[in-house]
């Protein structure tokens, strides 16, 4: 065991279920002694006017410092005059390509066998612009932004990541028979990133067939690249594939190479503090953290204690069909480690 | 057999497979004593000025006339300063509700066993309007259109339909988190109309949930109603789950109650004029359109003879794993009629 200073880290343990599933990746990463300090922020109960939102600057802050983080679900509070608690992050972090590996995890089934995706989201623009307004009495338009800028940023990174983890293809997923001009200028932009990494095949696929071609055969994607909005959409159905979004990690890219992991599902009132909530989906989110400091033995570690315990079956929380509690199952992992 | 006049029906056969897949049609409903008249009608080979399309004003005015219409696949010629064949004929004949059930089929196996669903998509505006325009050099925008008129409209179609086929529920598809004006009034128009449908269970679904849903288990929907580009992305996702758009039908109800029925797929370049082709898709299209016409003892005749000649599974086109003709799975629903 290394006797290194820690490294800092944010959490947010989220709202709902968030405070347990983070409990369960706190005494998960120590069990394997990670070196990690966790910063732990909560969503506050104001308005922040400096955020717009209730999540506080001195939160945002700790992110920036740090450098990386991890999120646990968060419920926006319902009223008007603030901004949302996932846009604000992304926005204010400059969170431009949200990853999300998708895979099948071995000994729970579903549907699909070898499930294996990456998609890459551009995470600030697209149909996410917030710019909407009423034209006249019963006509009510929103504007879809794409620029070359996150276009690029966004492509560049898809191919990186690639190439880095020995990826074969990326797709990048459009509408540009229709929206020939937005999405024109976002195929445009992966094009010509596309040039730069010839050992890489590219290709580009219409967004409908796309997802049939997803739902018919997974396997024939591997990496997808695409605008905000159809990468929320893909990345859900791809979750689906293989069990849905309690167990698919997700990490947000930002600029100066923040990474804020994040578990995307969500705060399942109903079932919060009752110690049933399964912790899977951050756990990942914390492995793909783990992985971006380069601390991929204690990420592999983990990640198998993981995968191995779902494999076994003997432990799984109710959402997978079984009736252990999140602190068993919790349990059963740190014994697989 | 009936000794009635004839009903007239406009036939556009379409490029590629189209013609192939037509003959087809046409062969079975003699077989089966439709009482039609087709009106053939094909795309032209040059720019009518009336259409700004190739499609020829003279067909359009074949649809309106007839009232009635089926339609093979059209490959829009690549070339500025026309507009696209498909979104011509929606703009023309203003075809505001595309309509595509999605059921298994019996004996063909997908990995879903019984699925039953009816996408019904707003297929007028909103993503499709075309107006796009570069902001300033580097950042286009495309601008999504939501109007009360025709959000009503085919709020009003779903839930008729919905109630006409003994349909319990109706899902109405969206993403009002982000985009609260656009698809919020689409929301509201759903909520108006629901309410004069009390004995409808009426419910919304965000877009990315919906497709996680659907692919994890699609027996949660029936019928489900949208926006423009989501019922695109949808109804191919859910043709995906039975096998994709060469077998699942589609009908556009269009103003005054024309019906445009379609197959949604390809013009299949590659096996034109091989005698190869899947004529279901486009068999099934003519099937909704003699249910357009009240014709449901034919209809049920034709797609009884359609589903057990797949069934039975001796006579299937390649793409259905076999290695069937066109011309021999034709005459083998024929023997089935
Ligand atoms: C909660 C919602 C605003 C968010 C989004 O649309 O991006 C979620 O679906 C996600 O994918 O993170
Ligand atoms: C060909 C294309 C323009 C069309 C659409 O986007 O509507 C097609 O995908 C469809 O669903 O009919």
């Amino acid at each position: 065991s290394s006797v290194s200073t820690p490294i800092r880290a944010t959490l947010f343990p989220g709202d709902g279920i968030g405070p347990e599933i983070s409990e369960s990746v706190k005494q998960i990463f120590k069990a394997a002694d990670v070196p990690i300090e966790w910063e732990e922020h909560y969503v506050g109960t104001e308005i922040d006017p400096r955020t717009q939102s209730f999540l506080t600057w001195e939160s945002l802050e700790s992110v920036r410092r740090n450098g990386v983080g991890l999120k646990g679900p968060m419920a926006t509070p319902i009223g008007k005059g603030h901004r949302s608690l996932n846009l604000t992050l992304r926005k204010e972090l400059n969170l431009y390509a949200n990853v999300r590996p998708c895979y099948s995890l071995p000994g729970y089934k579903t549907r699909y066998d070898d499930v294996n995706l990456i998609t890459i989201r551009e995470n600030t623009e697209g149909e996410y612009s917030g710019l909407e307004h009423q034209v006249v009495r019963g006509v009510v338009e929103s504007l879809k932004i794409i620029t070359r800028q996150a276009s690029l940023r966004v492509a560049e990174y898809a191919f990186h990541y690639a190439k880095a983890h020995g990826r074969q293809r990326v797709s990048a997923i459009h509408k540009a028979n229709i929206m020939q001009k937005t999405d024109g200028l976002f195929l445009k932009c992966c094009r010509e990133v596309a040039e730069k990494y010839p050992e890489i095949t590219y290709e580009e696929v219409v967004i409908d067939n796309c997802c049939m071609m997803l739902v018919k055969n997974p396997a024939l994607f591997d990496v997808l690249v695409m605008p905000n909005l159809y990468g929320d959409i893909i990345s859900d159905l791809c979750a689906g594939l293989v069990g849905g979004l309690g167990l698919t990690p997700s990490c947000n890219i930002g600029k100066g190479g923040i990474a804020l992991a994040e578990a995307v599902h969500g705060s399942a009132p109903d079932i919060a503090g009752k110690n049933l909530a399964n912790p899977t989906a951050l756990l990942l989110s914390g492995v793909t953290m783990l992985r971006h400091l380069d601390l991929h033995d204690k990420a592999n570690q983990i990640q198998n204690a993981i995968l191995n315990t779902i494999a076994e079956g003997k432990y799984r929380t109710a959402d997978l069909g079984g009736t252990s509690k999140t602190s068993e199952f919790t349990n059963a992992i740190i014994d697989h480690l």
